[in-house]
């Protein structure tokens, strides 16, 4: 039976109607079954009829009941159906690793974000909010236009890219610019490498592109594979290959610009993912300005890895082929990325902080990789390190280690987390080199590395 | 000839491959030519063999020259050709509206951020950018577990939204989202509102989904015609359709929702753009909360409009039918929005911020409605106001001021931007009532209304 209580905050009707649609929502009054009339229920409670319509009007508003002409009101006869669609517990997220943190982590996402300056960025993010409130209200579609014109200086400058500030579209993460290029490329099949980022590929297909695999050489994606390929798409990380770390030489990179420039349409969609760590010479120009400003080539980059993963902010330059149709496509888009945190890295950039912590950056990660390359020298006795100077890992062959698998297992065992090379082929695992490992430094602080070098000496060395 | 300044900063043979580097670009060395012997040059420069040879070295690393063996260094072949491609101009990016701003602005996407507590906003964000440096690490793919807690609680008590934390997906914008769920939707078709927001069916439509339209009664999207469409998606604007402000009553919920169970794999997307506003009676609770939270009902709902525009913050609420597959398809992702403005948003809701600024919004915009109303039907007199209640908008009917577009023509003579309802419709605009002009207020300033009213009185009547 009903209880409604005066004293309680909640008006009468109020309580009423929650009483009601419990037991409705609960079943105990069924589909399609009447409510007691207006005046019996505000005699049966000592309410007022007003309290009881109040209340049946409120079950009616919110489809839980039907008034009918003349008659009152029922129980909504589909309600019932809809609940009775049995109801399945929420799978939990999946946990991100399986079994306890490992105490050291070599996995090439990671990032040292110790450094990030992040004192200079919460001033100048604060100063945004307090002096320009014009930024709470919507920006430009392709990202806000003294961002865009701070990004082409920069990459103009350190990775040679041929662009305006016109052709940059700033956005929240590679995932999403791919998939806005997913549309520009419709019906398109897209070459990535392999071994190769699974990201793109899934990204890619979940957009609709199917992806071709191509196995690469020692300089990276070969033009008449990928000729045969049929592809008219293709992605690659020259500067940088993931994971192997093949810098592409410039012959190559001219016969795939050939390739692209052979027929219309075809286009090369360059990942200059972590380009800004380089320790022995200055890095090679992108692909994109070998190409010009109308070349076939789409320029992506992001900000996870020279900022933090953190902060969502990426970017791709288009080439002007492509930015008609992108634009029309795309105007009723509003931008993915806060404008605060757009005009915070855009001033970031502007006074000088993002070149600065860049330079750091680059000193604390080339001195962290020379201490872990000589640690693992001393402590791995016939190990190999390849590809160390450049990005943010390298590559650790072992023989007589037991093999790629045994060496990920082992390491797993004295808390070292990192992925054997294999796992980045997607397909034809048998051209992997065998016993190699890739090793991420990014995150290691200088203080651990002699006990990451110990707890793999342990794991690996009989 | 190459002039070499020993005085500059730079050093001799980047000096010296930069003037080389641009005799190749601007084409007076042509593709295949050989470059001068290096100690020729050498001689001819007064410079060291070993700076000719390191600038040529570079100029080769960045693909404008090729070394070949026991022969020397050439101009790139593919270069000239790849930058003969002829360069067209960037068009610039479209301009937002064609001619001088208007000095009133009534159209809907507006939002009033003068009462936006930046201040508070800012502190907490300060705060976390000050004290909480593990943001700046890669969060959860979803969104931060206690901001999606904190929105679950929020949809619960507002909307009536059915849902655990597990089902909610944050996300940069609706567009992103939308694009998510073509995904899962690939192969569907979908029905969308006739008159109804353009942007949904671009989205859509850029991903993949074929849409068709389906045209609204007084009651919104009529169910047999949605079954009568072939659809298997439906995309709904229940709690306020938008443009008309048309509020579906509990009886055609139902029989959409009867609609959507009929046949599995039907599911309806329900977009509560703005039903924070609404000033009458309470709003209805959402389509979802009534299907329940494995019931076939997408919502979808931004912050856009309760925060502000330039913080692009949405989300959405996935049936646990399609978590799963969410789950496997986006694993690779990163979430779209920066892991500060989630937590701001977070500590924004826990501190009760959130529902005050909420509050005080809803009492601002209903006052600026009346108070606009009340100007509008004193200045023009036969005009007729429609769905005044919920929303930032609504419809402005007024026969014999020579139409729809002469209204909005001539409005925009006197300053006043709006648009025609006619707009709107996406096919059959015959079906569009007569002399009606969609009137958003969200941005008006009070003081400004008399000053509106006058002028649309100057423009509409004779």
């Amino acid at each position: 039976m009903i209880e409604l209580d005066p004293a309680r905050d909640a008006p009468l009707y109020e309580q009423l109607y929650t009483a009601l649609a419990d037991e409705i929502r609960t079943g105990q009054r069924k589909p399609g079954q009447a409510l007691p009339g207006r005046r019996t229920m505000a005699a049966q409670l000592g309410v007022s009829v007003n309290t009881v319509d109040t209340a049946y009007q409120m079950l009616a508003a919110e489809g839980l009941a039907e008034a009918r002409p003349r008659s009152g009101f029922y129980v909504q006869k589909t309600y019932g159906m809809l609940h009775s669609r049995t109801v399945r517990p929420v799978p939990p997220a999946p946990a991100a690793p399986a079994g306890p943190l490992p105490r050291y982590d070599l996995s090439t996402g990671s990032v040292d974000t110790g450094l990030f300056p992040a004192r200079s960025w919460g001033r100048l993010q604060r100063d945004l909010l307090y002096q320009r409130p014009e930024l709470l209200q919507r920006g430009e579609m392709q990202g806000d236009a003294p961002l865009r014109a701070q990004i082409a200086a920069y990459l103009s400058a350190y990775r040679g890219v041929d662009c305006t500030p016109e052709q940059i579209v700033v956005g929240a993460g590679i995932e999403y610019l791919l998939g806005c290029l997913a549309h520009l490329f419709a019906g398109q099949t897209a070459a990535v490498e392999n071994p190769g980022y699974t990201r793109t590929r899934t990204v890619l297909q979940n957009n609709g592109i199917p992806c071709v695999l191509v196995d690469i050489d020692r300089d990276g994606l070969p033009a008449d594979a990928l000729e045969q390929s049929g592809a008219g798409l293709c992605y690659l990380t020259p500067s940088h290959h993931f994971p192997t770390g093949v810098t592409m030489p410039a012959p190559r990179r001219a016969q795939l610009l050939a390739w692209a420039t052979a027929r219309p349409g075809r286009y090369i969609l360059e990942d200059d993912y972590d380009s800004e760590f380089r320790y022995d010479t200055r890095p090679l120009p992108s692909l994109q300005g070998m190409a010009g400003p109308d070349g076939p080539v789409v320029y992506l980059t992001t900000f996870s890895k020279s900022l933090a993963p953190g902060i969502r902010i990426a970017c791709m330059v288009l080439p002007q082929s492509l930015l008609p149709r992108y634009r029309r496509d795309f105007a009723a888009y509003a931008n993915t990325v806060s404008r605060f945190e757009q005009q915070t890295l855009c001033e970031f950039m502007a006074g000088g902080y993002f070149a600065r912590h860049l330079a750091r950056m680059r000193l604390v990660y080339k001195r962290r990789m020379e201490t872990f390359a000589a640690a693992l020298r001393g402590a791995l006795p016939g190990v190999r390190l390849q590809r160390v100077h450049s990005g943010l890992h390298f590559l650790l062959t072992l023989p007589g280690a037991g093999g790629e698998e045994a060496m990920v297992r082992t390491a797993a065992r004295e808390g070292v987390r990192l992925r054997g090379l294999r796992e980045y082929y997607l397909a034809r695992p048998e051209l992997c080199p065998p016993d190699t490992v890739v090793a991420g430094y990014a995150a290691l602080q200088e203080e651990d590395i002699p006990a990451v070098a110990a707890a793999l000496a342990r794991a690996w060395v009989r």
